[in-house]
């Protein structure tokens, strides 16, 4: 018998006989997709099909049940989209279950080794022992290379730990990829000298099936100091591929783009932490970009605390990464922030420092704030 | 200036003002991601940044607005992932937001030249003329590649046009992908032979982020008749890139698995003929399988109409598609279905079929009611 992993999802329910009954639901959907009496007997029965482990009233007090079912890693076949099907792909579909857990076997840690330098890793290249990092994104779409190759200099020479391309900086002509990546390691090279201080340039690799791994190979090649991907839209094993993959050094920042869908609705796709926090690890993903709360996104402080938790718990041996909480972060929201991620964090500043009529002396008086 | 496509979103909203707000917050977010005042003047301003062209009260009825922003090409770089980026990034974390239309410009077409054989190349290769085509899918994983070959075999027999891999059969050792291609195809041939028709066997592609463009290209040289991706494992660029690679040539049939969050919430993601409709051709997929009304998901009857509207209107020249409803189809749905879908639908049975004591029988008798 080969090992198994669980999943708990909620499921939504009137009473535990119904919860009962939707979660036998969830357990052959996931796996034989087939109507029980067809299971065919012996290994499909004994090992393939989903088993009900545990189900209980939902803590949480929502109108329904916790179900905890296992699969085996036979059914995975070391295929991590295949991982993620068995978690939640055709029951994605149906009304009222979200994924609430996930607790991973030996066999699937042997799949996604995991962050390969997490929030530890991030400070290391940095440059510094504790305290939170600080990154900035080079924006909007439609400046030159230069003018982005300035910015990149600009926030550099303020003190920010990791410079990124904005997530909608992919190859257009305004700024092509090659030639934006050439420009910003070299503009952040040179504050760097000025400075000091250690920034890593951190280009956007999402673009073109063909293109993600080509082009965080590139990158590092080129001197970048991480790669950064949305993987909703490049799929997340692209990630995995990177994190996996021997001859790649660099670190993964996460995009959270077209991936709100999988969160926002209470009673569909994944629980914050999970989808943020125990998906990104096994993914390996070092640092993780999500929409803080208070800012122009709908997530809430409990949410965001809950992403910070599933970063760093013990999961599996995987290293902690780094929350990277964004959308719209300014600098009278340190304390605050400050308050409820503590030191474990990289604060993502960007478009409010763009308002700034001195950017280096914006971005000196937010990183000093942070490290004060 | 480059020519512009549009995007129309509901816009949860009290009264208009609220609407318009919130539709120039989607402008800002989808683009230029700084706040208004920071935007450079000039081509960012006047060419790069979404533009508000519509705003009217829902005409569903719902709380809210519909909001229609134009987009330049230019943003998009020619990267599939960066247009739906563009289309829906980070606006899907935001609540009260669905997109509800997309307008393809030229140059969005140009990019994704869609699917090579629509549904009319689908009754090409399987040799009628008019009518629906019926698919089934060999199951469950565990399975032998034997046991799975004669099921392949056993549902050609009985008359369906395809014969897919259930989306769960990847690369298990029970069954590996370069064997079951091989057998599958061989006992679908066979069964082809005796029964004079042609039926294709469509191997699941869905996999690492290395393996899904070579294993299609495995499948067409092995003889596959389509293949099937599951584009929200795998990002929805694999579709695209092998729509258009003019080295390949065989139908793409698309997956729902793991996609529910982007539409089962009718505040967040997209509607359900944009989504399974104007999406999947844009992509190239000449069918796609989502799950039908009445079965054992939560689709009413006019989500699924939508689809089918979205699957064959005009759009832009871009060909119809099939849709191929599943999850649950049994021999007495048929003339519920036939109501709904008329002629242009791809029967998807499966499961219910593998409860009957003689399955080329079973098939035999399906098939002669949906064609009666």
């Amino acid at each position: 018998m080969a090992a198994r992993f669980t999943v708990t999802y909620f499921v939504a329910a009137d009473d535990a006989a119904e919860a009962k009954m939707r979660a036998l639901d969830i357990a052959l959907e996931q796996t034989v997709e087939i109507p029980r009496n067809a299971v065919p007997t012996g290994y499909v029965e004994d090992e393939i099909l989903g088993r009900l482990e545990a189900l209980e009233e939902d803590p949480a007090g929502r109108r329904g049940h916790l179900a905890t079912i296992s699969y085996s890693e036979d059914d995975v076949g070391g295929d991590f989209p295949q991982f993620l099907n068995i978690v939640f792909g055709n029951s994605s579909i149906k009304p009222g279950l979200r994924v609430e857990a996930i607790s991973p076997s030996s066999g699937i840690i042997e799949m996604c080794p995991g962050p390969r330098h997490g929030i530890a890793g991030l400070r290391a290249r940095a440059g510094i022992d504790a305290g939170p990092l600080v990154m900035s994104a080079i924006k909007p779409a439609g400046l030159s290379t230069a003018a982005l190759a300035r910015l990149a200099h600009d926030f550099a020479l303020g003190g920010m730990h990791y410079v990124k391309d904005d997530h909608g900086l992919v190859n257009q002509r305004t700024a092509p990829f090659d030639e934006r990546l050439k420009a910003c390691i070299e503009a952040v090279g040179e504050a760097s000298a000025k400075s000091g201080r250690n920034t890593s340039f951190v280009p956007n690799v999402t673009g073109p099936a063909t293109a993600v791994i080509e082009r965080a190979k590139q990158a590092e090649e080129a001197g970048a100091g991480a790669v950064m991907i949305a993987p909703a839209l490049t799929g997340y094993d692209a990630v995995r591929t990177l994190a996996a993959d021997r001859s790649f050094t660099l670190p993964i920042v996460s995009h959270p783009a077209f991936s709100g869908a999988n969160v926002i609705s209470s009673g569909a796709g994944f629980a914050h932490g999970v989808f943020f926090g125990t998906l990104h690890r096994l993914m390996g993903a070092d640092a993780v970009i999500y929409p803080n709360f208070g800012g122009r996104f709908g997530f809430t402080r409990d949410e965001c605390l809950s992403i910070a938790n599933a970063c760093s718990v013990e999961l599996s041996g995987l290293k902690a990464i780094a929350v990277a909480p964004g959308g719209g972060m300014t600098l009278n929201r340190v304390p605050e922030m400050r308050e409820v991620y503590g030191n474990d964090v990289m604060y993502l500043v960007g478009g409010a420092l763009l308002q700034e009529p001195n950017l280096v002396d914006a971005c000196q008086r937010l990183v000093a704030s942070i490290h004060e």
